[in-house]
């Protein structure tokens, strides 16, 4: 049994493991502030070009998410998201724990554009109604799609002409920065959001997302909420030591290319046998809709999510490939299809 | 300038005022604990034939919302709503800020439906999702309509089968229960719900609901949750009083009478000069679609809410009588028209 | 039976209920936006000689303070407050419902002082703990004794110094301002706190207190608070209308005097009488100790509050009067101890 | 530099290590549903004798403590915890912002008592307050003091009595039950609480604890509160794998003896010199009080916490070994002092 379901089914790059090992007995102190932290942390001003970023490891996106959408906004602000957002459907709600709406916009593809943004906007101006205030946006999208810098840059500018929040969530940033064609850079994110987050758990490490905050607003106080929500780390070096492997020389993006890469020929070889995609992912997420024996059959020797009924027995699989994807697996799979 | 912007304009009908006065110098103790109250929830049980139901007043149609799906729900469930809800639009946020998703869904006349529930349902399966838990219905709704006594009959069957808790907002339940062809009773509500509440502050009283809890789930411990947002009154009695008043007699269906009667001549003059609505509310509440230059004039003596744009220079407007609406004011604005 | 139990016994003066009368078919907009609202406030502003003042009214206090609370902070501060204070002891946890701890201060008179809140504050150090940042305290406090401008300066002064909030609940403010050597006066209040309300429900309104914001800090939004919180009346006006009738012509100090002229005599007779009270009231509120039988004698005519046993067979009771205490119910429970 | 400050200061035992690197590449599937997860379940629950125990695994102290409070308590209901519990002052307010009361009860040892809990009980009886239903305990304690059984059982026949729950933080439950004359075991505390976790972050494991859901009112939707607080960890055998590892052949206790053993010279070397302690704790946890100037100079070569001042030139200090406490580490230490 081969998994296809998701890019967190195995551990960690072996780097990774190896600087955990070397460092083992070393003390350092605790939560976050230890010399690895910092390391990682100036690393990533560095590669960003941001210089007066703040940034903070969590274990978890759901974290990530959770306290910086929180920390931006009061109580009765609300969340702009598209309807596949992570936040407003994978979460159980952990938005609205925290006291938010999240308005769901429908979207062909996942992603939100200025226009989809303002048929809320538009519709929210009395009191009695929650103040729309943040845009949470996540790239690539939970349907594998990506945004182009132009993408990025009318939404800021929409954005800032209406007094909105842009938040990026990076879960799986790797797969779409590291696409051939791609036209946005960390330091693009830094220039266009308020907020964003590198995701870690999905492209090499055991564990972690490194939290990036533009916007001075959320920067104080920052970890009082980490520590108020459970989401700072006792042995917080294990954080920065990873994300200190993955961002030297390159790494996280060579580890998003080969998931990329992997993906491609499973996109080809479906595409060849005449099966269409729900959505038109270039990443490392692929939606294709197989008849559902296809599927049943499939289910002998791989797993992956099934997605959701498109009627006349055809059914949307999603298929996820990783930084630890074999190619003999993909080879396989195609095989069997 | 006469308002026909909502239902709770004037104060309280002469005989809620009267008993006002007349009891103004007693000793009650405090915090819903006295006679009055005790008496009034007692006449809302036989009304209902529930013996067994609880009764709690509190001010306000947000506060027996929030308290009521709150007490219903774990952190993780959530509500089901038609868009149009006054949960989903018009609290603030309010029930987000307890922790709870509001689910919307969109209803071409303002009602749920066991096959709209479904569509949420069967799409909430995953323990990374919300479980929807209460689906949440008002009658009168948001835009007038009312439910008939089958229509609440499968939605309960459905919320039965389901697991689901069925709460009904009775902010204008009077309006509904007082048309000429309404098959709901109060006790229909009491076999059929598992909580709803009779709206007094937009059909005669100063202000108060009168929440009535049915299912034992949440009956314990429901004034520490009151107290504990804010939500009982020092001088509970007046609560009492006026639900005392309103319920003497039939007083309360006679009011909800004339809102309707009110607003029957509104209907028909609209239709005879050949305007349409946007929703087919036989109540209190009526959303005609007029040109933008009638508007502005029907403005000069009248306000009333603005809806929403239909496209072709066309509006709907919310017109809505209520207990105090005089049959002068009515004709006049038919004049206007 | 006669009740000494609270000051909210009884319902509104009478001038206040003739105000509603007499307003009754008046129709006005909603939530507080009315002309009685807007009157009202712009009164308190010129009372309080604080003409940038924001004013809100609200139904009761708990409301008010969770609103008000909850606006000055961060998730992860917190409000330092007297054991005895109503936010920590009488709101079923109100405050921590909103998310943040109340650090309880151990205090012999129910006030705070610099040196009981720095002992909170400099033993609060560490991210790990929470943040103090806003000071409650009540005037006259919940056992009855009051502050002077001096100690309001001091306190003021220390938590300038500190970053820190100071809030004044008044839900009793009247019977402080009243007594005959208070020095205090509502335009200190607007210099020496951030913000504090006045109270209605205690003295002489059917209910509503009026918020006073002077930090621009809580200013913007704090209507969505309330209408977020249920603590937007839908027909505001009757807030409005009531501290329009108490603030006139000083009918609102008058009632205060008076409840505070019938505590005189019960605090004499009692003394004279030889028993001992457990904390120095000068205000509408006693706490007389005595012996367990005559406890149990008096309750056969009156109600009170027993408030905790003192040992030696003595229980500290408490006694309340308030604008509509009788002067023949005075006399008639000193004939009977 | 050699840090005495804490017991997280180091990474993992090596077998840990060692069982992730040779699983690294395992495929399995997430959020803690794999084998791994099931072994440690299962292990624990036969060191436990409670077959129907439910065992959840979460990364850190703080998301175990506020998951399980919070899933115990309705909103206006209240944690007693001792004035020095970690809940009380060391988690930002996290219990808070779930929303409930945390009642401080001052204890000369961090140890709670029935009495001691008595004292808030038999005062928290009316519906305006809080209703104190969970009690939360440590062992070993904030201050290193440690629960006999004869004690525990007192704790929960007072809290079955009154209807409270009991839980227990064990963060470092290891150098409580590792003490030689220890006579609790894993199976008591599944008798004695509603609730306990075995903590693995200070005793072994790179992070993770073992949450002991024994009542069966917590048992339902676990999960989803994990999720809906970001404590559901993605890759989530990395939890199950550790635990695996430290429950094998007695390693857990083995581990925490090694703690324990090396706070025993410490112990004795600082008493033999004469300063005293300001508790009584015989597990890995010290607090002796010492001469500033003593404390400033031992500074130089090793880091503590500084506790808190004892007046006369004296300060209590924290000393903190762990299983990975060099010998020579304790043996230089005393030397220098």
């Amino acid at each position: 049994m081969y998994h296809f379901r998701n890019d967190y089914s195995e551990g960690a790059h072996p780097s990774v493991l190896r600087a955990l090992a070397e460092t083992n007995l070393e003390q350092t102190c605790g939560y976050g502030l230890d010399h690895y932290c910092e390391e990682a942390a100036e690393r990533i001003r560095q590669l960003c070009g941001a210089p007066n970023a703040d940034v903070h490891f969590v274990v978890g996106g759901t974290q990530a998410n959770l306290l910086t959408i929180h920390s931006f906004l009061h109580s009765f602000e609300a969340v702009i998201a598209a309807e596949t957002a992570h936040v407003n459907v994978h979460e159980t709600g952990a938005i609205e724990l925290t006291g938010h709406k999240v308005i769901a916009v429908p979207s062909p593809d996942g992603k939100l554009t200025p226009a989809l943004v303002d048929g809320v906007v538009s519709t929210h101006s009395s009191e009695h109604m929650v103040h729309p205030r943040l845009v949470y946006i996540s790239d690539s999208t939970e349907v594998g799609t990506v945004y182009t810098k132009a993408e990025l840059t009318a939404l800021r500018e929409y954005c800032l002409a209406q007094n909105l929040f842009l938040y990026l969530d990076g879960a799986r940033l790797g797969s779409a920065l590291a696409l051939p064609d791609s036209d946005v850079t960390l330091s693009d994110l830094c220039a266009l959001t308020d907020a964003f987050y590198i995701g870690g758990t999905k492209n090499g490490a055991l564990f972690g997302e490194a939290l990036v905050l533009l916007n001075d607003f959320v920067k104080p106080n920052f970890r009082s909420y980490m520590k108020q929500r459970g989401a700072m780390l006792a042995k917080g070096r294990l954080l920065g030591l990873q994300f200190g492997e993955l961002l030297r020389d390159g790494l996280y993006l060579d580890l998003a290319r080969h998931a990329n890469a992997m993906a491609a020929p499973l996109r080809e070889g479906i595409a060849a046998r005449g099966y269409g995609f729900a959505f038109p992912s270039p990443t490392n997420q692929l939606f294709p809709i197989l008849p559902d024996s296809l599927i049943a059959r499939l289910q002998e020797n791989y797993t992956f999510d099934v997605d959701q009924p498109m009627g006349d027995g055809l059914t949307c699989i999603r298929l996820v490939t990783s930084w630890a994807t074999q190619p003999e697996a993909v080879d396989a799979f195609l095989a069997d299809l």
